[in-house]
Protein backbone atom coordinates (compact mmCIF):
# COMPACT_ATOMS: atom_id res chain seq x y z
CA UNK A 1 0.00 0.00 0.00
CA UNK A 2 1.65 3.12 -1.60
CA UNK A 3 0.28 6.26 -3.05
CA UNK A 4 1.44 4.68 -6.19
CA UNK A 5 -1.34 1.87 -6.29
CA UNK A 6 -3.74 3.36 -3.59
CA UNK A 7 -6.60 4.74 -5.12
CA UNK A 8 -8.37 7.69 -3.27
CA UNK A 9 -12.00 5.83 -2.75
CA UNK A 10 -9.67 3.00 -1.27
CA UNK A 11 -8.63 5.61 1.16
CA UNK A 12 -11.90 6.76 1.50
CA UNK A 13 -13.17 3.21 2.59
CA UNK A 14 -10.69 2.97 5.21
CA UNK A 15 -12.43 5.69 7.29
CA UNK A 16 -15.88 4.98 5.71
CA UNK A 17 -15.41 1.70 7.62
CA UNK A 18 -13.44 3.18 10.66
CA UNK A 19 -16.31 5.59 11.07
CA UNK A 20 -19.21 3.36 10.64
CA UNK A 21 -17.77 0.01 12.88
CA UNK A 22 -17.74 3.07 15.72
CA UNK A 23 -21.77 4.36 14.81
CA UNK A 24 -19.99 8.02 14.37
CA UNK A 25 -21.77 9.53 11.88
CA UNK A 26 -23.98 10.69 14.03
CA UNK A 27 -20.85 13.24 15.21
CA UNK A 28 -20.04 13.86 11.84
CA UNK A 29 -22.45 16.42 10.61
CA UNK A 30 -20.49 18.94 7.81
CA UNK A 31 -20.16 21.78 10.74
CA UNK A 32 -18.47 19.55 12.78
CA UNK A 33 -16.17 18.23 10.67
CA UNK A 34 -15.41 21.34 9.04
CA UNK A 35 -14.14 22.34 13.24
CA UNK A 36 -12.40 18.94 13.06
CA UNK A 37 -9.99 19.74 10.08
CA UNK A 38 -9.72 23.21 11.34
CA UNK A 39 -8.47 21.85 14.93
CA UNK A 40 -6.59 19.30 13.30
CA UNK A 41 -4.74 21.76 10.75
CA UNK A 42 -3.79 23.80 13.94
CA UNK A 43 -2.31 20.92 15.16
CA UNK A 44 -0.21 20.78 12.48
CA UNK A 45 0.81 23.90 12.68
CA UNK A 46 1.95 24.05 15.98
CA UNK A 47 4.97 21.96 14.78
CA UNK A 48 6.34 24.65 13.20
CA UNK A 49 4.94 27.70 15.19
CA UNK A 50 8.25 29.14 16.58
CA UNK A 51 10.78 27.74 14.03
CA UNK A 52 12.07 30.19 10.91
CA UNK A 53 11.15 28.90 7.35
CA UNK A 54 14.42 27.42 6.42
CA UNK A 55 14.63 25.28 10.03
CA UNK A 56 11.32 24.25 9.09
CA UNK A 57 12.45 23.30 5.50
CA UNK A 58 14.67 20.76 7.29
CA UNK A 59 11.76 19.29 8.92
CA UNK A 60 12.58 16.64 6.48
CA UNK A 61 15.59 15.45 7.65
CA UNK A 62 14.56 14.88 11.30
CA UNK A 63 12.79 11.68 11.18
CA UNK A 64 11.48 12.12 15.41
CA UNK A 65 10.03 15.17 13.97
CA UNK A 66 8.99 13.93 10.59
CA UNK A 67 7.12 11.47 12.67
CA UNK A 68 5.24 13.81 14.53
CA UNK A 69 4.72 15.59 11.30
CA UNK A 70 3.04 12.58 9.39
CA UNK A 71 1.11 11.64 11.91
CA UNK A 72 -0.68 15.34 12.03
CA UNK A 73 -0.99 15.28 8.43
CA UNK A 74 -2.92 11.91 8.34
CA UNK A 75 -5.42 13.40 10.77
CA UNK A 76 -5.90 16.27 8.34
CA UNK A 77 -6.50 13.76 5.59
CA UNK A 78 -9.03 11.51 7.78
CA UNK A 79 -10.99 14.22 8.33
CA UNK A 80 -11.05 15.97 4.71
CA UNK A 81 -12.20 12.20 3.36
CA UNK A 82 -14.99 11.75 6.12
CA UNK A 83 -16.26 15.40 4.91
CA UNK A 84 -16.10 14.31 1.34
CA UNK A 85 -17.49 10.97 2.48
CA UNK A 86 -21.15 12.82 4.08
CA UNK A 87 -21.07 15.05 1.26
CA UNK A 88 -20.41 12.61 -1.28
CA UNK A 89 -17.74 14.75 -3.15
CA UNK A 90 -15.28 13.46 -5.62
CA UNK A 91 -12.49 14.58 -4.65
CA UNK A 92 -10.46 13.45 -8.12
CA UNK A 93 -12.72 16.00 -9.93
CA UNK A 94 -13.00 18.76 -7.50
CA UNK A 95 -9.05 18.84 -7.67
CA UNK A 96 -9.06 18.58 -11.01
CA UNK A 97 -11.97 21.63 -11.65
CA UNK A 98 -10.21 23.60 -9.21
CA UNK A 99 -7.11 23.34 -10.83
CA UNK A 100 -8.75 24.86 -13.95
CA UNK A 101 -9.86 28.24 -12.26
CA UNK A 102 -5.98 28.03 -10.33
CA UNK A 103 -4.92 27.63 -13.76
CA UNK A 104 -6.79 31.01 -15.10
CA UNK A 105 -6.04 32.76 -11.78
CA UNK A 106 -2.69 32.35 -11.57
CA UNK A 107 -1.29 31.87 -15.75
CA UNK A 108 1.69 30.23 -15.42
CA UNK A 109 4.10 32.72 -17.56
CA UNK A 110 2.92 35.66 -15.30
CA UNK A 111 3.30 33.79 -11.90
CA UNK A 112 6.65 32.87 -12.08
CA UNK A 113 8.02 33.99 -8.48
CA UNK A 114 4.91 35.72 -7.62
CA UNK A 115 2.71 34.40 -5.21
CA UNK A 116 0.19 36.94 -5.76
CA UNK A 117 -2.16 36.60 -8.81
CA UNK A 118 -1.40 39.48 -11.35
CA UNK A 119 -4.53 40.94 -11.21
CA UNK A 120 -3.75 41.69 -7.73
CA UNK A 121 -0.07 43.03 -7.83
CA UNK A 122 -1.43 45.53 -10.81
CA UNK A 123 -3.07 46.71 -7.95
CA UNK A 124 0.07 47.75 -6.10
CA UNK B 1 -11.02 10.60 -13.55
CA UNK B 2 -13.01 9.80 -10.62
CA UNK B 3 -11.36 9.04 -6.92
CA UNK B 4 -12.29 5.02 -8.29
CA UNK B 5 -9.55 5.08 -10.66
CA UNK B 6 -7.28 7.50 -9.65
CA UNK B 7 -4.38 7.16 -6.87
CA UNK B 8 -2.76 9.32 -4.96
CA UNK B 9 0.56 9.88 -7.01
CA UNK B 10 -1.57 11.18 -9.58
CA UNK B 11 -3.20 13.86 -7.60
CA UNK B 12 0.06 14.23 -5.77
CA UNK B 13 1.73 15.07 -9.42
CA UNK B 14 -1.21 17.21 -10.72
CA UNK B 15 0.01 19.43 -7.38
CA UNK B 16 3.54 19.10 -7.94
CA UNK B 17 3.54 20.10 -11.54
CA UNK B 18 1.54 23.26 -11.01
CA UNK B 19 3.61 24.54 -8.11
CA UNK B 20 6.65 23.76 -10.39
CA UNK B 21 5.20 25.45 -13.60
CA UNK B 22 4.96 28.62 -11.08
CA UNK B 23 8.48 28.50 -9.37
CA UNK B 24 6.75 28.51 -6.40
CA UNK B 25 8.24 25.91 -4.09
CA UNK B 26 10.67 28.72 -3.00
CA UNK B 27 7.08 29.70 -1.08
CA UNK B 28 6.29 26.04 -0.21
CA UNK B 29 8.05 25.80 3.03
CA UNK B 30 5.91 23.34 5.46
CA UNK B 31 5.86 26.21 7.84
CA UNK B 32 4.19 28.82 5.06
CA UNK B 33 2.12 25.63 3.97
CA UNK B 34 1.13 24.48 7.51
CA UNK B 35 -0.40 27.84 7.54
CA UNK B 36 -2.00 27.38 4.02
CA UNK B 37 -3.85 24.37 5.44
CA UNK B 38 -5.54 26.23 8.60
CA UNK B 39 -6.14 28.91 6.14
CA UNK B 40 -7.84 26.82 3.55
CA UNK B 41 -9.68 25.35 6.41
CA UNK B 42 -11.32 27.80 8.26
CA UNK B 43 -12.23 29.15 4.85
CA UNK B 44 -13.92 25.80 4.68
CA UNK B 45 -15.36 26.41 8.07
CA UNK B 46 -16.86 29.35 7.39
CA UNK B 47 -19.52 28.09 5.39
CA UNK B 48 -20.52 26.36 8.41
CA UNK B 49 -20.32 28.95 10.62
CA UNK B 50 -23.66 30.32 11.71
CA UNK B 51 -25.77 27.33 10.61
CA UNK B 52 -26.79 24.18 12.77
CA UNK B 53 -26.05 20.58 12.79
CA UNK B 54 -28.99 19.95 10.98
CA UNK B 55 -28.58 22.52 8.45
CA UNK B 56 -25.32 21.55 7.82
CA UNK B 57 -25.89 17.88 6.80
CA UNK B 58 -28.58 19.72 4.66
CA UNK B 59 -25.64 21.17 2.45
CA UNK B 60 -25.25 17.95 0.26
CA UNK B 61 -28.80 18.88 -1.19
CA UNK B 62 -27.95 22.46 -2.42
CA UNK B 63 -25.93 22.77 -5.34
CA UNK B 64 -25.19 25.94 -5.07
CA UNK B 65 -23.78 26.22 -1.59
CA UNK B 66 -22.50 22.07 -1.97
CA UNK B 67 -19.94 24.10 -5.40
CA UNK B 68 -18.81 26.54 -3.35
CA UNK B 69 -17.84 23.61 -0.11
CA UNK B 70 -16.42 21.16 -3.20
CA UNK B 71 -13.80 24.50 -4.25
CA UNK B 72 -12.68 24.94 -0.36
CA UNK B 73 -12.27 21.50 0.07
CA UNK B 74 -10.24 20.92 -2.82
CA UNK B 75 -8.43 24.12 -1.79
CA UNK B 76 -7.31 22.01 1.61
CA UNK B 77 -6.92 19.31 -0.45
CA UNK B 78 -4.23 21.10 -3.10
CA UNK B 79 -2.15 22.27 0.40
CA UNK B 80 -2.02 18.91 2.05
CA UNK B 81 -1.00 17.39 -1.18
CA UNK B 82 1.69 20.27 -1.84
CA UNK B 83 2.91 20.02 1.93
CA UNK B 84 3.31 16.10 1.80
CA UNK B 85 5.10 16.49 -1.44
CA UNK B 86 7.73 18.79 0.24
CA UNK B 87 8.07 16.47 3.28
CA UNK B 88 8.19 12.79 1.09
CA UNK B 89 5.61 11.63 2.92
CA UNK B 90 3.49 8.94 1.50
CA UNK B 91 -0.26 9.58 2.75
CA UNK B 92 -1.48 5.67 1.97
CA UNK B 93 1.13 4.29 4.68
CA UNK B 94 0.68 7.94 6.99
CA UNK B 95 -3.21 6.73 6.74
CA UNK B 96 -2.69 3.06 7.19
CA UNK B 97 -0.23 3.62 10.45
CA UNK B 98 -2.60 6.74 12.28
CA UNK B 99 -5.31 4.17 11.98
CA UNK B 100 -3.77 1.51 13.50
CA UNK B 101 -3.22 4.06 16.22
CA UNK B 102 -6.92 5.13 16.31
CA UNK B 103 -7.95 1.76 16.84
CA UNK B 104 -6.09 1.34 19.58
CA UNK B 105 -7.57 4.31 21.32
CA UNK B 106 -10.77 4.21 20.08
CA UNK B 107 -11.68 0.36 20.11
CA UNK B 108 -14.78 -0.42 18.06
CA UNK B 109 -16.87 -1.59 21.03
CA UNK B 110 -16.19 0.44 23.70
CA UNK B 111 -16.40 3.54 21.34
CA UNK B 112 -19.69 3.09 20.01
CA UNK B 113 -21.29 6.13 19.93
CA UNK B 114 -19.21 7.84 22.12
CA UNK B 115 -16.83 10.20 20.59
CA UNK B 116 -14.28 10.60 23.59
CA UNK B 117 -11.98 7.41 24.27
CA UNK B 118 -12.63 4.96 26.93
CA UNK B 119 -9.74 5.82 29.22
CA UNK B 120 -11.10 9.42 29.04
CA UNK B 121 -14.69 8.69 29.69
CA UNK B 122 -13.91 6.23 32.84
CA UNK B 123 -12.25 9.94 34.15
CA UNK B 124 -15.85 11.74 34.52
CA UNK C 1 -8.91 43.65 39.23
CA UNK C 2 -11.93 43.00 37.05
CA UNK C 3 -13.05 44.33 33.72
CA UNK C 4 -14.59 47.05 35.34
CA UNK C 5 -11.56 48.44 36.26
CA UNK C 6 -8.79 47.38 34.60
CA UNK C 7 -7.52 49.31 31.61
CA UNK C 8 -6.58 47.45 28.08
CA UNK C 9 -2.99 49.00 28.42
CA UNK C 10 -2.69 46.98 32.17
CA UNK C 11 -3.44 44.12 30.39
CA UNK C 12 -0.67 44.87 27.99
CA UNK C 13 1.67 45.72 30.66
CA UNK C 14 0.95 41.89 32.10
CA UNK C 15 1.66 40.33 28.90
CA UNK C 16 4.79 42.69 27.94
CA UNK C 17 6.18 42.31 31.51
CA UNK C 18 5.65 38.45 31.14
CA UNK C 19 7.17 38.44 27.72
CA UNK C 20 10.43 40.88 28.28
CA UNK C 21 11.28 38.64 31.45
CA UNK C 22 11.87 35.41 29.59
CA UNK C 23 13.72 37.86 26.53
CA UNK C 24 10.93 35.97 24.23
CA UNK C 25 10.22 38.98 21.48
CA UNK C 26 13.05 37.87 19.83
CA UNK C 27 10.03 34.65 18.76
CA UNK C 28 7.47 37.31 18.98
CA UNK C 29 7.51 38.30 15.46
CA UNK C 30 3.70 39.12 13.90
CA UNK C 31 3.97 35.81 11.44
CA UNK C 32 5.11 33.86 14.43
CA UNK C 33 1.91 35.29 16.54
CA UNK C 34 -0.25 34.97 14.29
CA UNK C 35 0.01 31.32 13.99
CA UNK C 36 -0.19 31.00 18.01
CA UNK C 37 -3.31 33.31 18.28
CA UNK C 38 -4.77 30.41 15.22
CA UNK C 39 -3.69 27.66 17.40
CA UNK C 40 -5.44 28.69 20.59
CA UNK C 41 -8.37 29.30 18.69
CA UNK C 42 -8.46 26.20 18.02
CA UNK C 43 -8.02 24.75 21.25
CA UNK C 44 -10.69 26.88 22.55
CA UNK C 45 -13.05 25.61 19.48
CA UNK C 46 -11.93 21.65 20.54
CA UNK C 47 -14.17 22.07 23.70
CA UNK C 48 -17.02 22.97 21.68
CA UNK C 49 -16.31 20.52 18.55
CA UNK C 50 -18.68 17.61 19.02
CA UNK C 51 -21.19 19.17 20.95
CA UNK C 52 -24.73 20.81 20.05
CA UNK C 53 -25.69 24.35 19.48
CA UNK C 54 -27.64 24.21 22.71
CA UNK C 55 -24.97 21.93 24.46
CA UNK C 56 -22.49 24.78 23.91
CA UNK C 57 -24.76 27.10 25.77
CA UNK C 58 -25.25 25.25 28.78
CA UNK C 59 -21.17 25.04 29.48
CA UNK C 60 -22.10 28.64 30.95
CA UNK C 61 -23.47 26.32 33.47
CA UNK C 62 -20.67 23.71 33.95
CA UNK C 63 -17.76 25.10 36.58
CA UNK C 64 -15.10 22.43 35.22
CA UNK C 65 -16.01 22.82 31.65
CA UNK C 66 -16.05 26.29 31.97
CA UNK C 67 -12.91 26.55 33.96
CA UNK C 68 -11.11 25.01 30.67
CA UNK C 69 -12.43 27.60 28.29
CA UNK C 70 -11.79 30.53 30.52
CA UNK C 71 -8.30 29.18 30.29
CA UNK C 72 -8.14 28.88 26.27
CA UNK C 73 -9.78 32.33 26.05
CA UNK C 74 -7.06 33.53 28.24
CA UNK C 75 -4.58 32.19 25.87
CA UNK C 76 -5.96 33.43 22.55
CA UNK C 77 -6.27 36.78 24.37
CA UNK C 78 -2.09 36.67 25.91
CA UNK C 79 -1.07 36.29 22.43
CA UNK C 80 -3.72 39.21 20.80
CA UNK C 81 -2.25 41.42 23.53
CA UNK C 82 1.29 40.30 22.72
CA UNK C 83 0.50 40.64 18.73
CA UNK C 84 -0.83 44.19 19.50
CA UNK C 85 2.26 45.07 21.68
CA UNK C 86 4.53 44.13 18.71
CA UNK C 87 2.65 46.20 15.91
CA UNK C 88 1.91 49.43 18.41
CA UNK C 89 -1.63 48.91 17.64
CA UNK C 90 -4.20 50.76 20.51
CA UNK C 91 -6.59 47.95 20.69
CA UNK C 92 -9.48 50.73 22.16
CA UNK C 93 -9.57 52.79 18.80
CA UNK C 94 -8.68 49.77 16.44
CA UNK C 95 -12.19 48.53 18.00
CA UNK C 96 -14.47 51.88 17.77
CA UNK C 97 -13.21 51.98 13.97
CA UNK C 98 -14.06 48.85 13.10
CA UNK C 99 -17.51 49.36 14.88
CA UNK C 100 -18.22 51.78 12.76
CA UNK C 101 -17.63 50.06 9.12
CA UNK C 102 -19.75 46.96 10.82
CA UNK C 103 -22.59 49.45 11.64
CA UNK C 104 -22.08 50.54 7.84
CA UNK C 105 -21.80 46.79 6.51
CA UNK C 106 -24.84 45.58 9.10
CA UNK C 107 -27.57 48.36 9.62
CA UNK C 108 -29.90 48.10 13.15
CA UNK C 109 -32.93 47.70 11.27
CA UNK C 110 -32.68 45.83 8.44
CA UNK C 111 -29.81 43.23 10.28
CA UNK C 112 -32.33 42.53 13.05
CA UNK C 113 -32.21 38.53 13.09
CA UNK C 114 -29.89 37.83 10.32
CA UNK C 115 -26.20 37.02 10.38
CA UNK C 116 -26.05 38.13 6.43
CA UNK C 117 -25.29 41.66 5.40
CA UNK C 118 -28.28 43.04 3.50
CA UNK C 119 -26.40 43.79 0.70
CA UNK C 120 -25.49 39.46 0.54
CA UNK C 121 -28.93 38.49 0.68
CA UNK C 122 -30.18 40.33 -2.00
CA UNK C 123 -28.15 38.32 -4.40
CA UNK C 124 -29.89 35.14 -3.23
CA UNK D 1 -10.63 56.64 23.97
CA UNK D 2 -7.51 54.63 23.92
CA UNK D 3 -6.06 51.95 25.23
CA UNK D 4 -4.87 53.74 28.51
CA UNK D 5 -8.33 55.07 29.34
CA UNK D 6 -10.37 51.99 28.11
CA UNK D 7 -11.52 49.89 30.62
CA UNK D 8 -12.33 45.71 29.13
CA UNK D 9 -15.77 46.18 30.57
CA UNK D 10 -16.27 49.42 27.99
CA UNK D 11 -14.88 47.62 25.18
CA UNK D 12 -17.62 44.89 26.01
CA UNK D 13 -19.99 47.19 26.49
CA UNK D 14 -19.38 48.28 22.59
CA UNK D 15 -19.72 44.47 21.71
CA UNK D 16 -22.86 43.42 24.00
CA UNK D 17 -24.87 46.74 22.57
CA UNK D 18 -24.14 45.93 18.53
CA UNK D 19 -25.16 42.64 19.18
CA UNK D 20 -28.65 43.62 21.01
CA UNK D 21 -28.85 45.97 18.58
CA UNK D 22 -29.49 43.49 15.96
CA UNK D 23 -30.85 40.48 17.98
CA UNK D 24 -27.89 38.46 17.18
CA UNK D 25 -27.47 36.63 20.48
CA UNK D 26 -30.02 33.94 18.40
CA UNK D 27 -26.77 33.05 16.42
CA UNK D 28 -23.90 33.88 19.59
CA UNK D 29 -23.92 30.17 20.74
CA UNK D 30 -20.31 29.22 21.94
CA UNK D 31 -20.13 26.92 19.59
CA UNK D 32 -20.42 29.29 16.62
CA UNK D 33 -18.46 32.03 18.28
CA UNK D 34 -15.45 29.75 18.63
CA UNK D 35 -15.77 29.38 14.92
CA UNK D 36 -15.91 32.75 14.41
CA UNK D 37 -13.09 33.20 16.29
CA UNK D 38 -11.01 30.44 14.67
CA UNK D 39 -11.77 31.83 11.25
CA UNK D 40 -11.20 35.62 12.30
CA UNK D 41 -7.81 34.03 13.17
CA UNK D 42 -7.15 33.00 10.12
CA UNK D 43 -8.14 36.12 8.04
CA UNK D 44 -5.29 37.41 10.13
CA UNK D 45 -2.55 35.44 9.91
CA UNK D 46 -3.53 35.42 5.64
CA UNK D 47 -1.47 38.87 6.30
CA UNK D 48 1.43 36.76 7.11
CA UNK D 49 0.98 33.53 4.86
CA UNK D 50 3.48 33.98 2.52
CA UNK D 51 6.54 36.85 3.70
CA UNK D 52 9.12 35.20 6.04
CA UNK D 53 9.52 36.16 9.87
CA UNK D 54 11.32 39.60 9.24
CA UNK D 55 9.11 40.91 6.77
CA UNK D 56 6.13 40.38 9.07
CA UNK D 57 8.14 42.36 11.52
CA UNK D 58 8.36 45.49 9.53
CA UNK D 59 4.64 45.76 8.54
CA UNK D 60 4.84 47.97 11.40
CA UNK D 61 6.02 50.42 9.11
CA UNK D 62 4.11 49.86 5.95
CA UNK D 63 0.30 52.00 7.23
CA UNK D 64 -1.07 50.44 4.33
CA UNK D 65 -0.58 46.96 5.50
CA UNK D 66 -0.68 47.76 9.37
CA UNK D 67 -4.65 49.05 8.27
CA UNK D 68 -5.04 45.86 7.41
CA UNK D 69 -3.80 43.55 10.15
CA UNK D 70 -5.33 45.66 12.26
CA UNK D 71 -9.12 45.51 11.38
CA UNK D 72 -8.73 42.10 11.50
CA UNK D 73 -7.23 41.97 14.84
CA UNK D 74 -10.44 44.28 15.97
CA UNK D 75 -12.79 41.69 14.05
CA UNK D 76 -10.44 38.68 16.06
CA UNK D 77 -11.02 41.04 19.56
CA UNK D 78 -14.70 41.79 19.19
CA UNK D 79 -15.46 37.78 18.86
CA UNK D 80 -13.45 36.89 21.63
CA UNK D 81 -15.95 40.17 23.72
CA UNK D 82 -18.62 38.27 22.63
CA UNK D 83 -17.39 34.78 23.74
CA UNK D 84 -16.76 36.14 27.41
CA UNK D 85 -20.29 38.11 27.49
CA UNK D 86 -22.11 35.23 26.88
CA UNK D 87 -20.28 32.94 29.01
CA UNK D 88 -19.87 35.79 32.12
CA UNK D 89 -15.72 35.32 32.20
CA UNK D 90 -13.97 38.25 33.63
CA UNK D 91 -11.29 38.62 30.96
CA UNK D 92 -8.93 40.44 34.10
CA UNK D 93 -8.77 37.39 36.13
CA UNK D 94 -9.04 35.15 33.53
CA UNK D 95 -5.64 36.61 32.13
CA UNK D 96 -4.23 37.30 36.06
CA UNK D 97 -4.85 33.25 36.64
CA UNK D 98 -4.03 31.98 33.70
CA UNK D 99 -0.51 34.10 34.10
CA UNK D 100 0.39 32.28 37.43
CA UNK D 101 0.02 28.94 35.75
CA UNK D 102 2.49 30.22 33.04
CA UNK D 103 4.88 31.87 35.15
CA UNK D 104 4.97 28.24 37.00
CA UNK D 105 5.55 26.35 33.97
CA UNK D 106 7.97 28.97 32.18
CA UNK D 107 9.83 30.13 35.17
CA UNK D 108 11.86 33.59 34.22
CA UNK D 109 15.40 32.48 34.89
CA UNK D 110 15.34 29.18 32.94
CA UNK D 111 12.70 30.00 30.31
CA UNK D 112 15.01 33.28 29.12
CA UNK D 113 15.57 32.66 25.22
CA UNK D 114 13.73 29.25 25.08
CA UNK D 115 10.15 28.97 23.80
CA UNK D 116 10.02 25.46 24.91
CA UNK D 117 9.34 24.79 29.05
CA UNK D 118 12.53 23.29 31.19
CA UNK D 119 9.98 20.44 31.11
CA UNK D 120 9.82 19.37 27.35
CA UNK D 121 13.62 20.29 27.08
CA UNK D 122 15.09 17.95 29.55
CA UNK D 123 13.67 15.32 27.69
CA UNK D 124 15.98 16.15 24.28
Amino acid sequence: MSDSNTTIEQLREVVRRFVEERDWRQFHSPKNLSMSLAIEAAELMEHFQWIDIAESRRVVDDPAKLAEVRDEIADVLCYLLALANELNIDLATAIRDKMVKNAAKYPAEQSRGHYAPPAEREKD
